[in-house]
């Protein structure tokens, strides 16, 4: 197996590394055990992209090579060696899994994109390829999904995406088209959680309970 | 894209917007954001459709057109706009969310039919097309899946698809049959409703607990 | 339908069996009704063999044959008629459960192999026809899942797997290899449970919570 390390390779696996972090976390405040804790994290990094391989009925991406599996390993056990010290690198941890998002995003788009959906599917599936694998982690550690309630997270996918539509209209290069997209997901993100921004909450009816 | 505007497909929209009321109206009790409040609308609409396509391994329904996506919003908007007057329209949402129930089970049986499967598998997907989303929703939102414990819901599709094989069995033409079949589910839920029918309860074992 | 009744039949139709049992009495414990219990038993018995089968895009083995659902039926009658006797038969199930757990493990290897993937990826389809229909279950009744945090269960079938693997490379005959693979799931699972051997739990970060 001769895997083409090349720059975009590197960012993926940034992102799972950093998305199995935060998986293997939170199982570990639940005081899962280490299968439990590897399956959460593993979830997490590869949920998002099986739901979208599913439903674009193209193979699962990570059953095409062992390195999703080896790096949800490693964030294992970065999580169990490094616990004391891992609480410190909180904003690095957050600015991975800030890239892995913009990654993931991108992925998700131009394999969508190379199937031949229209561009509205194509961004529905950025979405789901960044941001389903929380949503996943969370059913699975039995909380309600965190970006359900909490911060600018799967809206910086659909900017990313709609930045993506935009450059594909303006006959951007191919190259370019990425990275501006995946820049603009991470940016969105970044900025948001830095300036405190949400999207407004919906409030129960109030005579539902009467 | 021109859309075909008929009968049907009024009564699927009709389906659909009562299906991602309900779920944006349970993503609001929880105080989900706006996102949060469209992607468990959305999932409660599509998620059974969803799951039928992907067992059937065909292409995802909601991928095909723009309606199932806009729809959602018109419903998350509706439920924004009209918060104050929507608890007084509950019988009629009631009544919609058990037209989308019939219609959704005949699309179901249909569809897996036309795959060719045998009778009973055709009806497990109608029951999968009507009540899947619901046990979705309710997994987003994290509470035990409201149709396995009140209400005749399910079963309201079970009967539809044996009113369908019935229908198939004497030769029915296939308009009166989806007819029939559609009716008995709306009938068996309208009913069970009015008449407070529920199924039995599993008692827990006693002994299990000491 | 003639129903090839073999031995792997048999032993198959005893693991869904004791795995639909599992979920039923799960389900009751939560006062689910009638059709409620039925589905999350029949999720727990096929579940994880359907995810297999989605991933492996092949169709889903349920479907091929009533059997799976009336099995289900039967372990939901059984649960109610015998509600009262079932506590005393707690090891039998068990015994049953883990020869489920070993045969649905191979089931899954064969499966995954037949289709041309590697060994690591046989050895993860074992492990979710396997375990996943217990997370499922998990999920449906809204608890955190039971083997994240409790016995050793997907480890077995990662064993199983391995075993599958040496004998393999050591040129068994394939019978010999299924055989030798199933009980060393089922010894796993068996002398785990007596003699209480789990897996270390991950301890929460303390700083986090602060």
């Amino acid at each position: 197996m001769a895997i083409d390390i090349n720059f975009i390779t590197i960012l993926d696996f940034i992102g799972t590394f950093a998305f199995a972090i935060s998986g293997v976390r939170l199982a570990a405040r639940k005081e899962f055990d280490l299968f439990g804790a590897f399956v959460v994290g593993f979830v997490t990094a590869v949920g998002g992209g099986t739901l979208r391989d599913l439903l674009l009925d193209v193979p699962p991406f990570w059953m095409q090579t062992k390195s999703y599996i080896l790096i949800t390993f490693l964030a294992l056990l970065t999580t169990i060696v490094f616990k004391k010290w891992i609480v410190k690198f909180n904003y690095t941890f957050f600015i991975f899994d800030a890239i892995g998002l913009g990654l993931f995003t991108v992925v998700g788009l131009e394999k969508s994109f190379a199937v031949g959906n229209p561009m509205w599917v194509n961004i529905i599936m950025g979405c789901i390829t960044g941001a389903a694998g929380g949503i996943f982690r969370d059913v699975l550690i039995n909380e309600v999904p965190l970006i359900f309630r909490k911060d600018i997270y799967a809206v910086a996918c659909i900017v990313g995406g709609l930045v993506y539509w935009i450059c594909y209209l303006c006959h951007a290069p191919m190259m370019l088209t990425q990275i501006l997209a995946a820049i603009s997901v991470i940016l969105v993100r970044v900025l948001a959680v830095h300036f405190n921004v949400c999207l407004p909450s919906l409030k129960p009816e109030p005579e539902v309970h009467k």
